[in-house]
């Protein structure tokens, strides 16, 4: 067989998203004051897994999750920092998008789980330019094509050098028989509003269009001839800056290096993992604040990212990514928490009472974006509600992600009575401000207004519980947990549920709770990860892309590609 | 090999959708003033197809036919009924929804194609209790299992017999390891508001849930328990139609057969289709009205099935249908119109005047519907606007639905002057009032809402041109048609536009589509058609469903299904 390329790219090694600017191999990060560039300047030998070439500035996993952490430090570490160009260190060629013979050789599931990361990044850049005061400019000074073109769709605004050869496009369906499966379609329509006949005319060109007629389309917002591109990037940038109300003179908080050991159990400082994988099942624990919280912001500040909330936040974030990249066979997830509910509740209004500050902004919107990956992550959620746990406010919202809650009715009658976690009092939950409006889903509803969709008097009531330590009983009554099991059922109605779980067909559960977890409005992010991402699936799926004759693996064979000619 | 339901089914014969109650083998369809009962009775040696026994009152698309075609003759037929009762002719069944060894036998493009002719009929059940004053009520007097269930949902009201044994389930997870692909999630989530981790338990429980929990949850409106079910079902039918406003003492039109011939051409009386199997494209012609309206909806209604707008509507029904399901390899679907467009938009004028007219209500509804039916059509569609042509008010929404348009700037030069579509004026195209309200997408907006969404002065402009007859260079210019080449290029540019579209993948194709087609808002149509519908492709897809040992092959085999259990 002559093309290597189309066996399986084999992933032996673990996936780990912890990275820094030192340590980047594709991109370069320099601010000037206000500006901060982001230089895309991929090395072609630097691919994640053997097998391609990064050409062009093409993407695999690895340059999307050192994008994925520049885009996470501007925010904490550079205040300063108003509009952020996203631009391309190679003459000629923007970004060439996913790296073909990267997709080409993947296995399904990574090629899912990989648009996913990379759709979150996109979203955390819109979230950035939304909700943070850093704007981004896409510089695009040289060809877009596919996902190199979605990167600059993310972006507030984008500049197309106008050279008459440089162009925006999504060949992916003309070229490689699949869909542009990172928002490109959604945010064409729903963010650009090109008209429909438009964009499917564009989306079957694979050359693009490119200079008047790009702008006309709305594919771009300006295109900029080469002699005036540097003075126009640079007066763009000052005039996004001018319009952010990020801080003047504030002092970043770094991001220091995440502590972590991983074996059968990933540890962090507050979050631990337990792997079953006879059970096919992950127990993770998360432990509330030990001590009571920072005077003030600025205060939380100088704890840099020791900060509880911070740091539990980017636990739990590093956590999700590596057991949904890493350990796919494990397809329950059942959430517990330990610790004083009361401290939770307390660190939750500093970060309410601060949100004028510029940290607590981010650190909400970054538990915001955690929680949201958790939604669209596609493993069964369980929440283990149990005495000594501290299911309150912000960490209640972990119950309120999952399919299925179970909290204990009255005490385990048989635990040590001298266990740190065995407080002798029934567990309870306690709803705060924290669920109540800051952390929204991707549907633009908190999970407690998704839960109560179309019951009006149902929200009201449990709302009004806010702040009462509810007990299982109640909570149940009030809708906000599924079941209340007492001593003698617990394990083994826990048990069954979990068993039960991973009897089921794992793509069946992955459609089930995909639609489930939305109810309600429909923004366009819900559309990526459910109307589009869907499609996208099935198409990559289908032998018309992924089998052997499939436009997919046939791409830069000089083959054309054979399809079945059945329109499903 | 023992296992001969697993074998595909093969599809030989030609589907027909023409049926009336007489020929009809699965349903009865009784009136009683107004309430009219459907009683399903599927007839187990009546599948549509060898292979399998509809046991159960579990349905093919042949049981869904008949559904669909009493659904439209009680809307024409009967303008008296104003509640519909659909129960179960069969003891202790209600209905056991889609039969699952034709599920299994049946090739994927089946699958996706009957589910979707399914959830149009349902959709249909929810615009004739919406729209028409026919409210449905479901009377489950038995068991009501997936399809069924879903059968159920469609329905304004839910009554389910309480007898210790019925129950109303969502066993495709569980069972067969697929979704429950017609409505089903959504309309629970969404419609019924049960809370979502309900839900999620309700449908991994393949026995289901009956009696007052089934209430209590949502999952239906009463538990009746069997000494007062008939009385109750009568009650709460009387109840139903009282609040309706169908019209007293009107005379229903009747539908009489569908006259069609078919080989190469599928021609009717108004529409004609000609399939060019080489080139994968079948060229669609609508005759516009031949005569003035008549003066009133009354006449109008004497006319009966021949009015014209009701008779073009029938042939346009049936010829996508037609096309969708015995002409898969037809890709691209170019339609062209022929007559007068003051006609036509006289004959709209007469509609929408009428308004109030139950006639006239049913005619724009089912226009309505069949184009949303053209919305999700899974072909390329585009119009080309020649000289001759009427594309003005409702018949403009065939432009206005097609993926591409192309109106000829100036006339053929060299056709021959006495042909009859040789007016020797260039082709136009006119908005009406039809455009701009009446016949909403799935998406609840207009074609050219939909078409200008977040253009607002794009969409002022365009509807500014009511009634003004617009050659192809001002129409371009309003964006309303994409392309207008002129003579010259005329026949090259269709011809590579029809040619390219057939050399694309057709999966890529169907998912681009589906997105682009349906900006702007989501409803529970849109939401079905993208996100439930994408997912239970891609499941249906997968060697977990339909594999060899997968879960809706293996079912009824004694055999467990072999899972790859790598969450994607």
């Amino acid at each position: 067989m002559t093309e290597a390329v189309q066996t399986e790219a084999v992933h032996t090694e673990r996936v780990d998203f912890r990275v820094s600017p030192d340590r980047y191999k594709h991109w370069r990060l320099s601010t000037d004051g206000p500006v901060a560039t982001l230089t895309m300047d991929v090395d072609e030998q630097g691919g994640l897994v053997p097998g391609y070439e990064l050409k062009m500035n093409s993407y695999d996993l690895g340059v999307d999750i050192e994008l994925y952490d520049a885009v996470q430090r501007l925010r904490f570490e550079h205040p300063e920092v108003r509009t952020v160009v996203i631009t391309s260190g190679k003459p000629k060629i923007f970004c060439a998008g996913a790296n073909i013979r990267m997709l080409a050789a993947s296995p399904h599931g990574w090629k899912v789980n990989f648009c996913k990361f990379t759709n979150e990044t996109r979203n955390g850049i819109e979230d950035a330019t939304a909700h943070s005061g850093q704007t981004y400019l896409a510089a695009v000074n040289g060809t877009a094509s596919g996902g190199g073109y979605e990167l600059a769709l993310a972006c507030e605004h984008i500049m197309l050098v106008d050279d008459r050869s440089s162009a925006v496009s999504l060949p992916e369906l003309p070229l490689l028989g699949v869909l542009p499966g990172t928002g490109g379609l959604t945010r064409v329509s729903d963010k650009r509003h090109v008209r429909r006949d438009l964009a499917d005319y564009f989306s079957t060109k694979s050359e693009g269009v490119g200079g008047k007629k790009a702008v006309q389309w709305r594919l771009v917002d300006e295109a900029v001839p080469r002699p005036r591109w540097d003075e126009t990037v640079a007066e763009r940038g000052a005039e996004l800056a001018s319009r952010s109300r990020r801080p003047e003179n504030a002092t970043g908080v770094e991001l220091t290096p995440l502590a972590k050991a991983a074996d059968d159990v990933i540890r962090y400082d507050h979050v631990e993992a337990r792997l079953d994988r006879d059970a096919g099942r992950v127990d993770i624990s998360v432990k509330g604040p030990r001590n009571d919280p920072p005077a003030s912001m600025a205060e939380a500040a100088r704890h840099g990212a020791g900060f509880w909330p911070l740091a539990v936040t980017r636990e739990l974030d590093d956590l999700i990514l590596d057991l949904r990249t890493n350990e796919t066979e494990l397809g329950t997830w059942v959430f517990r928490t330990e610790g004083d509910p009361a401290l939770v509740l307390a660190y939750d209004e500093l970060l309410l009472g601060g949100k004028d500050d510029w940290f607590a902004n981010e650190v909400l919107h970054y538990l915001k974006r955690t929680l949201r990956r958790l939604d669209v992550t596609s493993r069964s959620l369980i929440a283990a509600i149990e005495p000594g746990s501290c299911f309150a406010g912000s960490l209640l919202e972990l119950a309120l992600a999952a399919d299925r809650s179970f909290q204990l009715a009255g005490v385990f009658e048989d635990k040590d009575p001298t266990a740190d976690s065995n407080t002798g009092e029934p567990a309870t939950i306690t709803l705060g401000e924290a669920n109540l409006g800051p952390l929204t889903m991707s549907n633009g509803l908190t999970r407690l207004q998704t839960r109560f969709w179309g019951d009006e008097a149902g929200y009201e009531a449990a709302a009004k519980s806010k702040a009462e330590a509810l007990e299982a009983e109640d909570a149940a009554e009030l809708g906000l947990v599924t079941f209340a099991p007492d001593d003698i059922d617990w394990d083994e109605e826990i048990r069954i549920a979990t068993e039960e779980r991973s009897s089921f067909s794992p793509d069946a559960l992955t459609g089930l709770e995909a639609n489930y977890r939305f109810a309600g409005p429909e923004t366009m992010e819900t559309k990526i990860f459910g109307r589009l991402t869907a499609w996208q699936n099935w198409i990559f799926n289908r032998p018309n892309a992924s089998g052997p004759d499939g436009a997919l693996r046939r791409f830069g064979t000089g083959q054309r590609a054979v399809f079945d000619r059945k329109r499903v």
